[in-house]
C-alpha cells in the first residue's frame, strides 16, 4: 500500500460543494470516481478541508492509498487529465509516508477571497469574483485587517450551528493586494472556523466603506458576537489557495 | 433618431460565433434581443466586425439606432444587465453623430491572444487560453514578430476561401508580455485578414520551439504562399481587445 498526497485545482461553479453527498455532483465524488477508474480498485480520498457550494480552489490537498505502488504517480496530473472533467485539475501529486494525513497534518492554511470593485461584472467573473458596488477605502480596510492579525477567539466570526471544539485561531498574515478593478485578500491561519474568511472579508468590506466602525473589530473579538460584524460575502469570490504541512 | 456607439465583453464559449445564424446561439442575435426588448422597438446593431465561434472579446464595439433620444445612454450597461446572459456585458455608451459607423469609421484594432505554457491546463481557463506543450524561445519569437510589423502584404496569413478586396494591412505594433506561465501576445493593425492573427500566432510558435526556420515568415511574406507558416491557433486563445476611430 502506497500513499499518495495531491495538489487539486477546481472552478466550484458546477458543483454542489467539495464533500460527498449523496446524489449530488460533487467534487469529491469526481475525484473518487476518477482515481478508482485510473487505478482500477476503490478509492476514497482525505482533503485537508472540504468547502462549500460555489467556492475555488488553486490549491486543495488530499490524500489517498493505493496498491498499485509502481504507478508514476509524478504522472498522475497527465494520466488522469481524461477521467476529469475539464474545471478540476490535478496540478501535482507525490508518494508520502504513510504517517501523512491530509487533514491532520495540517500545520497552516491560506485563501484568496477576489473582489471586483465596480458596478458592471465581467464577462469572465461572473462566478470567481464577489461584484461590490460600494466605494471602499483601502487603507482602512489594511487597518482593520491588522486588528486580526494574531491569536485571537474568533467566535464572532463563525457561522452560527458549527462545532468547533475550540474557537481559538492564529491568522499569521493578511495581505490586501490591489490589482486594477480587482482586490484581492490573502488570509493565513493556522486554521479556520466555519464561513471565518468570508465574514472577515464581509467586516473589511462593510468597515472600509464606513457603514460599520472600525471599533467593532475589537468588539467582536473581545465578545465573541456575530452582530457586531458586517455581512457573510458570498461564496463564489473565495479560493483555497494553499494548504501547509 | 439616434446613434449609440456600444462597447461589449464577451465569453464566446457558449455561443456559435458573434454574427446571426437562423437558428443559432449567437452574441448579435442576444444583444438585438436585449436592446430591442429594453428599447421596446426592432433593433439591429451594426459591429465592427465579427468574431468566430470560441473567440471572446474585451472591446468589440458596436452602434444602433433608436427614436428613444432621450434615453440616458450612459447608464446602459446597468440598464440592459438583466436583459442579458452573465457572460455578454456591456461595457459602456455614448450617444454618437450620425456619421459614425462601427465598421466602416474603424482606423485600426487590436487583438489578444492568450496562450498557457505546459502540459496541464487551468481549471479556469480551459477555454479561455490555448495550452501548448512545447517550450518556446521567447526572444526568438520577439525576433520574428517583428519580421511582421509594418505595411505588408499578408496574403499569405491568411485563411483560404476569404474574399479580401486587398490583402495588404499594416501592422502597427505586436506585443509579446510574460505573465507566469501565460504569454500574451498583443498585435494591433489598421485591419486583419480572416484568421490572420491565429494564423500569425500559430507561426511565431512553431518558429519559437524550432519547428520551422524563422526565414519562413519573409517567405510567406514575399511568396504570399500559408503553406510556409505554422499552424492556425485555435479560436479560444483569441480576443478581440480593442477598436480605434
Amino acid at each position: 500500500m502506497s500513499r499518495a498526497k495531491v495538489t487539486v485545482e477546481y472552478d466550484g461553479s458546477r458543483y454542489c460543494g467539495f464533500q460527498l453527498q449523496p446524489n449530488q455532483d460533487t467534487i469529491e465524488q469526481r475525484l473518487n470516481t476518477a482515481l478508482s477508474q485510473l487505478f482500477d480498485e476503490d478509492i476514497s480520498i482525505i482533503a485537508c478541508s472540504r468547502t462549500d457550494s460555489g467556492v475555488h480552489a488553486f490549491g486543495l490537498v488530499f490524500h489517498f492509498d493505493t496498491d498499485k505502488s509502481s504507478f508514476p504517480i509524478e504522472r498522475l496530473p497527465l494520466a488522469i487529465a481524461r477521467e476529469l472533467p475539464f474545471d478540476i485539475v490535478i496540478k501535482s501529486a507525490i508518494w508520502v509516508s504513510d504517517d501523512f494525513h491530509a487533514r491532520y497534518s495540517v500545520i497552516g492554511k491560506s485563501y484568496q477571497y477576489r473582489i471586483l470593485r465596480g458596478t458592471i461584472n465581467s464577462a469572465f467573473e461572473h462566478n470567481r469574483a464577489y461584484l461590490y458596488k460600494h466605494t471602499v477605502d483601502v487603507d482602512i480596510m489594511r487597518d482593520a485587517a491588522r486588528l486580526l492579525v494574531g491569536k485571537h477567539d474568533f467566535r464572532g466570526f463563525m457561522a452560527t450551528g458549527s462545532s468547533a471544539r475550540s474557537t481559538t485561531r492564529e491568522i499569521t498574515c493578511i495581505r490586501i493586494i490591489e490589482d486594477g478593478d480587482y482586490l484581492n485578500i490573502i488570509i493565513s491561519a493556522d486554521g479556520f472556523l466555519y464561513n471565518m474568511v468570508r465574514i472577515i472579508v464581509g467586516t473589511l468590506l462593510d468597515v472600509a466603506r464606513g457603514f460599520i466602525p472600525v471599533g467593532n473589530i475589537a468588539l467582536m473579538l473581545a465578545s465573541g458576537e456575530r452582530h457586531y460584524g458586517g455581512h457573510t460575502a458570498p461564496p463564489h469570490g473565495l479560493y483555497l489557495l494553499n494548504v501547509n504541512y
